[in-house]
């Protein structure tokens, strides 16, 4: 089992969130770090997709990954078996990421060396979606299995996205799942919302989603 | 559509939650009214598991469900088609149910009529594991799709939950998911917790399932 470092973040002290998150924005700028935080349930293949998207973006870009959990450390050494840099953060029990304890976690990281880092959040549909963590871009997972209505039950999310993957879409054929029935809602809530459709199983799709994706990183880091 | 009642419910101002919950537990016992708080993350079939649950114990037991959510009200509204009682609890952004909003949840459904209240909490599985809502049993619903590493990762949902209800054993084929994995991670958390495995789209499993609580009813009721 590969080895990786853990570390245990604390809540943030900071009264106000959004002021935090932007002068944590503006410290990625500078130093040309692109950060995704990338929500979803628990078990929507965050993890997998990270992957898939380390493979393709790699070669052009430098990766850092937080890998945030209330325990375990599976999921950084799935990413650190990559070869690009990768650590775990615990959260303490805490149901979601602010923008003081993203900072300690990239602190933690270092992104001198890092083009692009990527907050893997807590799995949790609800307390994530209300902290901007100062990430560039918040992404959003979504799989099939879960059902096409959960935009309607978890609008605040899906509000708030810039890109919406709808993942394991190679199981299609066994769920009631209508992705026409999910861009309507998201749409409704959240009309610039980019849609994307992927198997990070399969690898279908996927390149329609790192290409969005370098697209963004490139326009932050230049 | 069906018209079903929708109640928004507040934030408790409760500061012992704990204290709530056992008055509530006694007031409930008093009754002789069961109430099943059944959580899980968001898309693990908890609203289909209660409509099979629905459909084998209407029978013996006069059976009342409120639905927690943030938003929308589909899955009273599905409920509410089985002919039991059931209202749409709104949560005004809360990420679970303390004791006091289920106190207020159960004012507003009436229990006078009820032996068998389910509550189906928000789709989390974090915040709500830490909330006494005062309930006769705690159930959580594990979906395969979502993975064999849960309970390394929320290890308080599992740790704190009567029964562990694993869903969507029909797509087993199509998922990496190894049940006995589970079992060995949830019971080193949990030793007495009581494992199901159901397909609550065909039925499979779903007897032992009903049986269990029916028991778990009729020892509170009696």
């Amino acid at each position: 089992m590969d080895q990786v470092r853990v570390f245990e973040i604390k809540k943030s002290v900071y009264e106000n969130n959004d002021k935090e998150a932007e002068k944590l924005r503006g410290r990625l700028k500078q130093k040309k770090t692109f950060l995704m935080n990338l929500m979803s349930s628990p078990g929507s293949g965050k993890t997998t997709t990270l992957l898939r998207t380390i493979e393709n973006l790699k070669d052009e870009f430098r990766i850092g990954v937080m890998e945030a959990d209330i325990d375990s450390a599976v999921d950084a050494e799935t990413i650190a078996k990559t070869g690009v840099k990768a650590i775990q953060l615990h959260t303490g029990g805490m149901c979601h990421l602010d923008a003081g304890m993203t900072e300690s976690g990239i602190d933690a990281m270092g992104i001198a060396d890092v083009d692009l880092a990527i907050l893997e959040n807590v799995g949790n549909l609800v307390c994530p979606a209300e902290f901007d963590t100062g990430a560039s871009v918040d992404v959003m997972l979504l799989s099939v299995p879960e059902g096409d209505d959960k935009p309607l039950k978890y609008p605040l999310m899906f509000s708030k996205v810039k890109a919406l993957i709808i993942n394991k879409i190679d199981v299609k054929p066994y769920f009631d799942f209508d992705s026409d029935a999910v861009r309507e809602r998201v749409h409704k809530l959240n009309p610039d919302c980019v849609v994307f459709e992927i198997s990070a199983k399969t690898g279908e799709g996927v390149k329609e989603w790192t290409d969005w994706l370098a697209s963004q990183v490139r326009d932050w880091n230049r």
